[in-house]
């Protein structure tokens, strides 16, 4: 069964994350994974820090998953990650056949919803979740940005 | 000016990452990216031997490219994949927006083109350069492969 508390308390430790990602001047994006009630990893968003647009908090989640579990296919875990994913990670999913994921805040503008981007048949997507602090982070991140400029 | 003999060149580059790949028993897909007639990145497929859905050609390229630039954005370079990039890959793209993006084979089931997914408005691509010895090496790894089992 699936408690809709669990999905808070995960995307609390997901927010926890993307804090740790805004404290080094990263778009304050946070994710992880869950398998059996257990968080196997944890990441943050570090495309600025490591110069690479594939350093998405997702992306950095799934290959320590993988690497945790010595394969590559995530179809019993969840994905918590406190901005809705982008095509690419999206399309990272899609191959993993995770089982579920859930975010935080929509991304209307690259969001895979809007974007289009097919996720595999076997998962599950659900948004909303602790939405408010997810997206509010991101919102502060880039007023202070622009306030700074 | 882009002469269409330098795509043929630096496709047979990209050609031999695949077979690299291929040697490794990974799907033979192989990628280079260039800038102002240079070679920066090379990398093939690992996703098995890393045991991680993200280690595709590409993505590993978009990264090597990166680090060596010393900035996450590839304007000025074009990628040579094998194959038709994924969702995952083309996302990825997207973000780092790359000039140009030159594939061989066309992947119908999985390339960008069928997935719907959104390249960068100042990114150009084109397809079918070396395409049957870059679709061939691919066919030719999946028939070995059914005979074995």
């Amino acid at each position: 069964m699936l408690d809709p508390l669990d999905d808070v308390h995960f995307m609390k430790k997901a927010l926890q994350e993307a804090e740790a990602a805004y404290e080094k001047n990263e778009v304050p994006v946070g994710a992880v994974i869950v398998v059996a009630g257990r968080i196997i990893a944890r990441a943050h968003n570090l495309t600025e820090l490591l110069n690479d647009v594939t350093a998405h908090a997702e992306m950095q989640a799934i290959t320590a998953a993988s690497n945790f579990l010595g394969g590559k296919y995530l179809n019993e875990c969840t994905l918590y990650v406190t901005l809705e994913p982008c095509q690419m990670c999206a399309g990272a999913l899609y191959w993993s056949q995770i089982g579920r994921i859930v975010y935080g805040a929509v991304d209307e503008q690259r969001g895979c919803t809007t974007m289009g981007t097919k996720l595999h048949p076997k998962t599950e997507m659900i948004g909303g979740v602790l939405e408010e602090e997810c997206g509010g982070l991101i919102k502060r991140f880039f007023i202070e940005k622009r306030n700074l400029n």
